[in-house]
């Protein structure tokens, strides 16, 4: 199994850092390759523009997804992003790892999916979810929040965590064809006691074993 | 009434530019005063980071919260977001106006959030939805698809639209205290034809002047 973890955090010694150390070393310690993308050491521009491709075929109007099917194409995405897609496509399991700000990853991850999961490359016309281009594919979701878990229930008031997710757990990696297996989400990361983050993180460890042991779609 | 536009396409002659330039129409024409912050044309750098802040309290330790909110007690947010946050507070009526893209608003608007509504600026602890800080204020969201209205319905394969939409509804706009109206949504924009488009454009023209028109909370 390959694994690729994308990180989006800007302070290195953060907890969310934390998770994606103890995930590096799960991996590793099982047997299985460990990618990492980690975009604030990268400096990732999450901001969608002509700059993704070497060679525009309409520089007077920008379509989007219709640079995007030429760019895969003609092999004329900018070298960044050839880069990231090319790791993404070697992967087995992708692990987002992120703080939740405002109800969703920050913009830079957005921008990773923006940018990076382009049309042709990571979806076309006619084929997603069970039919989608990464069919057979994991992914496994880490997220801090600042809020408790009770703020997520159903009757909380940001509502489920399922629920406030459902963008990228549903229209992004569901839509490529990944099984996304029930994101691990470690709540009120920063209210909690040192014992009760250590306890967070074996379980982290044990969750990610768990499923790199597994054969079965989650 | 002041109405304040959140305006991200990266294109100046979409259709979501149109939505843009039919409402600053529809709110000059009505009387009221109209901004327009537009993201792409103010090169408007989304990822969060150091440059946030004139004089960071802890250079060696990265803490959002805790920076925005000495920043905003300090006033030494960089001047980019000062002036975004004048604008911001001076606004009766938000209208972000953006393409879904991945289920939700381009990297650049998400950006906008996670900088602009700061702590301290725009929320503080135990203020959120009926309490927050922006309450008297209304939202009324504008977004474009590619996707058609039965993707979008409950038995849809993108789930409703407010599902989809539920972070910026909810964990966003309602959380600051906006009250936030029933979202325009023009769907399957590029499919569409052109009769259709005016058609699009004319009912997104009645339905901000009657929002502009009502004094009752949406």
């Amino acid at each position: 199994m390959k694994v690729l973890a994308i990180y989006c955090h800007p302070e290195p010694r953060s907890f969310t850092r934390a998770v994606l150390d103890v995930a590096m070393h799960a991996v590793k310690d099982a047997g299985h390759g460990f990618d990492c993308i980690d975009l604030y050491a990268d400096r990732f521009d999450p901001v969608a523009g002509w700059h993704d491709f070497e060679a525009p075929s309409d520089p007077d109007y920008f379509h989007y997804q219709t640079e995007q099917r030429l760019a895969h194409e003609g092999g004329t995405f900018a070298p960044v992003l050839r880069d990231y897609q090319r790791r993404v496509a070697e992967a087995d399991l992708l692990v987002p790892i992120f703080p939740l700000w405002w109800g969703g990853p920050p913009a830079m991850l957005k921008g990773w999916f923006d940018r990076v999961m382009a049309y042709g490359f990571a979806y076309v016309d006619g084929a997603r979810f069970e039919s989608g281009l990464f069919a057979g594919k994991r992914a496994l979701v880490a997220v801090t929040t600042g809020g408790t878990q009770a703020r997520f229930s159903d009757d909380g008031t940001y509502g489920s965590i399922d629920k406030v997710l459902w963008p990228l757990l549903h229209c992004q990696l569901r839509y490529l064809g990944y099984a996304v297996a029930e994101p691990f989400v470690a709540y009120a990361a920063p209210r909690v006691s040192q014992e009760e983050r250590s306890d967070l993180l074996n379980s982290w460890a044990r969750r990610l074993t768990a499923l790199l042991e597994s054969d079965a779609t989650p």
